[in-house]
């Protein structure tokens, strides 16, 4: 039996963490890296059959003219990581790559992305929101048709967007199709566009930012529609995977959180979108909510993000945790995380296209995946905040698909 | 219905941890501390009916000649926990504990503990071990009559002994039996004295130190045989409680722990013990297995316990945990913790002996609570090592006993 | 020969620092407290002959209606200083001082700093500006007169004030008497009419806060005027202090500076004050120039101020210092600063009036003491802005000053 | 004028400090790299018309079998540093260099040391003391003769040896004479061996490492014989400057340190050879004496240097420091140091070398350069602890220095 092959067609394409993903991959299809950060090669999911890393090709829109030997060469460069061999070894696997990623749309991104934008993609400024659409789904379609794919998953990783509109949060898929037939103004930013563009191609849809993607009442509809599969937002990879695993401690010893401040400093083009208080805005409170889910109660929380342009990809956080014991007593413990973004995101990406398409498999599944919420900040239709019991339902996921295939 | 009373019987009465369960307990029965640290005050809980604090008299043995008042007093002056009203409003209480309090034993307890005795105990030295069993059992059973208790739960307070002889770990119970009637030396060290006297006189054990108490063989046994509950060993409450939290997230991230450094300092009493390099190595191995069963393999680990004085009861750890994620790019995490260990302890004390109450008060149960599991360093016949699931077992518990209680 | 009696006069006297002052120099006087934190009980300054704490008596202007014991009592609940032993032992001192307290004034303090006003100070609402100036100074000289005081130094302990408009910063000392007396708003901020009345008085003046008191042209014009000393701005205990220190390491190692964030957290009053955007902004300022000055080069740099209230008066600050060493290698530093706000800057209030009066004694002087510079954070007239340096001013002086009462 | 050779002999001459300091060098000779962690490049240095870095030519001693080529390939590797494009653009001049390196000796270094030398030095092993001397006095004479050097300096950056036996200390020149002409076993360590050697040879010698190397009362005589000039001990590069530098804010503000714990872990071959305890009780005490010197009291210590493998060449200092303040209030500071040690140290040793020509090209200078104090954790002859003031003594060498050349 030969293998399927899969398409990752990522959003924000040569971007740092999409660039990291695909310098990841093609190591793994060379063998020349190991397993270390990719959740789907515990021993616990063996039992999964998972697709093979050799199976998955990646395409995807971009709004900036660049490549992904030269974002990653930059990368490189200004923060330290790939060493210089292992870029030269997957160079050629990235010029293939290179060949399937397209230009995205502006449309509703903001001021501070619109910046950025690069001339292939400004020739459509002028295209009807329709237009803009079909353009998007025609060019996975034809990734798909071109690499004989059985299946593409589209992941979102373009920076994020300004807040979505209040008026977006209660459309439903009757009205937002009829604002897209005759707006001038889109209803929905950029990244919901992609989304619809996606499921209308049939793709399985993930969400890794904290844009509002398919997290809309009407998406969630437009999935059960055209019977596709999604999950998301907002990967968590750094100071909130802390707190969603400090928390529960917290929580469950009845220390009482008095007040909790993070402070985040990095310097990566994702800190430079983030230097815009609009688009701060909607990442702090990805951030933030966590808290009172977890502790049930809200205690004072500060989160500040800000670009240090040294510091590159290595997004340094401090946390102060002042909390309050026995007798009222006053305590605290800090914290100092120093990762890189990217390749903290990156393997996590690659898991959950790999978890995507063995839940694709089971055949006929549609809407949310809930069992993926230990990778998100914000996850859709999550039950439980805390990072190990939403570990817990991923193990739970893979027992049940595992004997689902074992008795088939 | 009146309530029944409850007894606590602490060995290593006038200790920090003891001293601030009692003032913690005298505060809690007249309404002047809140809930913060106590877990068993948790929401979650509340169907369980558990005793209520006013249900509870402390008395215990000692090796030292101080008293609960002096004892906090010091304490509070050293490391500036309790407020002068606090302890002011408590000294009655206090004063009738110190009522209950008796000379313990110094079998076995390795020179720094012995360096520490007062005139009181040393009356015994001649006393055989089967005397020093009966009258260590008589004590706890006279408390009991006086104040009229329908059960006491003795818990294990004192410094940490140097490692029990690798011979006791074997030892049967007949053969246990026939060492104590005839041995010149005891085959066991005294915390296991302690429990043994504890079994006679039908009380369940709850061991919060890293000495050996019931976690033998025999002591299991004896526990079947004399029908009475135990759990243990060694509390929970700073580094290793953040390690048993934070290991579980590399673990389930895939990122490969190369090296976990922690460097405790601190000043206490038992600090000072600690610094006794026999002592020490216990304490040392309590804190260190852990990282292994979590992870599944062995990182380079330090685990360094330091008596600086000035610190008072004032424990601070720094941890430095080198990873290496995707790619093998080397991140890293830091922590400080700076908390006081016997406000940290003494809460959980208390809710171990709520729990262990209402355990017993379901009936004809005995052998190990592995359901207590979350408390411990190195929990007695537990199943997981990480510390969401163990708690996670303790709600099962709550749940199953819960149910129990509204079916019958 | 009886030893002269010296007034401490305190703009703010009622608040965290000057509190804490007060309890110091009564314990001091009453010989219950040690030397810490006292910079003029160095042996290095014994030769100075400086004056006995038991000469000297507070006195001061507030604008709040509370006294020291109420300050000092809710101080050491909120933030855990002062034990209450000391507090009793010095009550009856902190009341005679309360005598000498008398209402400030509000004009040009910000919204801020005017909602915490009482009642005692509003009834001057409308008085014209030289009655006001007339009205603080005199209070002054009846303190003088009634204690019988050879000298008073007024010190400025409010909160920090909004920036000075530019228009002050060129003022002449004719066009501010102009101004004063006909203008309808006032050309200076309160800070800098107090320092008037001061200098009115002819009592020397210390600035320990951002505010503007007397560094203005006008002003230095002002005490050669009056023949009178001053100093300041902004008393530098904290991170500024360790800015001082560390920077010039970098600096002498060529290491160089790329990015140096510091997050301040405190929950004080000051806290509180700072809160409000426009009196940060003067604080940030006093924070930051410093490193450009030492370094020779402006790194990125970040200073954040948060009124986190659980934190009390503890100031916790955060640093990260990001650096390029040799083959540019990036490295870095981080430190934590866990202290007490006032705790740290009392003591050297009162080391600064003991200076400014021996230099008083010494006759015939006036105008900016710079060999204080290591005190502040913005000294007046400072010739280098190296802690180490500014402190080997200081002991130069103290070698004039100890030759020059040898050889008279 | 033609422009003077210089040689730089360096002993352990492929260890990673020398490893960095040829590369540094040959990049330095390229230009392709900046002056970032030069000292001598400071803009206050430019009077002094110091060699230029194309002057200089680098050879030494070695016990290894290895070369700076292999050194600097598996240093790259094992810490990051070095990008692999700088390697490859220096890596004929690493070659010229490996040419100039000999074996060194064996006598008197530990076992540990031992352990690592290859064939090359064992051929020496049954050599008399006096024959050692003058061989490696011959190989350095040659090194002169050959490059046409107008002076050479040595540099001992060997790893650390055992502690000098007591009855070195006190030896005079007269009996080291005799001792070495008679003895089996040598009187001094290997580090004193070279530095006799490199005295005979006429060369300047500075000694970077904790080893006794000229630190010796016969040595001090041998130099003012032999009319050379000299400096050492321990290059002061991460943890122990941070103390020189932060010790003297403490006292001079009067902040009584109660304990200062220092943890140090990094994971390159010095960190191997100081896991020896005896090496390692050398390196702890250079660490240690100096908090003494500038405090005037000596608080609680803990200095504690651990081999972490991970780490590589990146050490990380934790220290937290316990200090009381005003009314005997503890507050504290901690610091966490993040460098890679062979980058700290290299530019040092060019500087040293630089400074040191300096000194020896105003003509008929010899002995200990006590101006060179700032570079040291145990500076000889050192009349101040405190880093900034011996940085002072740095600038005013450097001012007499240039009006020297100015008036003549």
């Amino acid at each position: 039996m030969t293998k399927q092959r899969i398409g990752i067609w990522i959003i924000g394409a040569w971007g740092g963490v999409s660039t990291t993903a695909a310098v990841g991959l093609s190591a793994l299809q060379k063998g020349t890296t190991g397993a270390s950060g990719l959740v789907s090669e515990n021993p616990f999911f063996e039992k999964l059959n998972l697709a093979k890393w050799d199976q998955f090709v990646i395409g995807g829109h971009e709004i900036r003219d660049t490549s992904f030997v030269d974002a990653a060469k930059h990368f490189s460069e200004t923060s330290g990581v790939f060493h210089p061999a292992l870029l030269q070894s997957v160079e050629s696997e990235l010029k293939a790559f290179d060949q399937n990623v397209k230009p995205g749309t502006l449309i509703h991104v903001g001021d501070t992305i619109r910046s950025l934008a690069g001339n292939s993609v400004k020739q459509y400024d002028q295209e009807t929101l329709q237009d803009t659409i079909s353009r998007l789904s025609a060019d996975i379609s034809e990734f798909q048709q071109k690499h004989d794919l059985a299946h593409v998953i589209v992941v979102n990783l373009a920076s994020t967007e300004p807040p979505v509109e209040e008026s977006a949060k209660t459309l439903s898929l009757d009205e937002l199709k009829q604002a897209l037939a005759s707006a001038e103004t889109s209803p929905v930013p950029a990244s919901t566009l992609y989304a619809i563009a996606a499921m209308h191609a049939g793709c399985s849809h993930i969400n890794f930012t904290p844009s509002a993607g398919t997290d809309l009442p009407a998406l969630v509809e437009l999935a059960e529609e055209k019977n596709v599969l999604h999950a998301g937002r907002d990967g968590k990879t750094g100071e909130t995977l802390m707190k969603s695993v400090l928390a529960p401690m917290f929580a469950h010893r009845n220390l009482n959180v008095m007040s909790w401040v993070g402070h985040n400093i990095f310097g990566n083009l994702d800190g430079k979108v983030l230097d815009d208080p609009v688009n701060k805005s909607n990442k702090v409170h990805s951030k933030d909510h966590l808290l009172t889910e977890i502790l049930g109660y809200k205690p004072q929380t500060l989160v500040s993000i800000e670009y240090i342009e040294s510091m590159g990809d290595w997004k340094t956080a401090w946390d102060h945790i002042h909390f309050q014991g026995f007798l009222d007593t006053k305590m605290s413990l800090q914290f100092t995380w120093q990762g890189t973004d990217s390749i903290l995101a990156a393997p996590l990406v690659l898991d959950l296209v790999r978890f995507t398409e063995r839940e694709w498999r089971r055949g006929d599944r549609s809407g949310v995946m809930s069992h993926l919420s230990s990778f998100f900040k914000s996850p859709m239709q999550a039950t439980t905040p805390e990072f190990e019991r939403q570990y817990q339902q991923l193990e739970e996921w893979a027992n049940k698909v595992s004997e689902e295939s074992q008795s088939s």
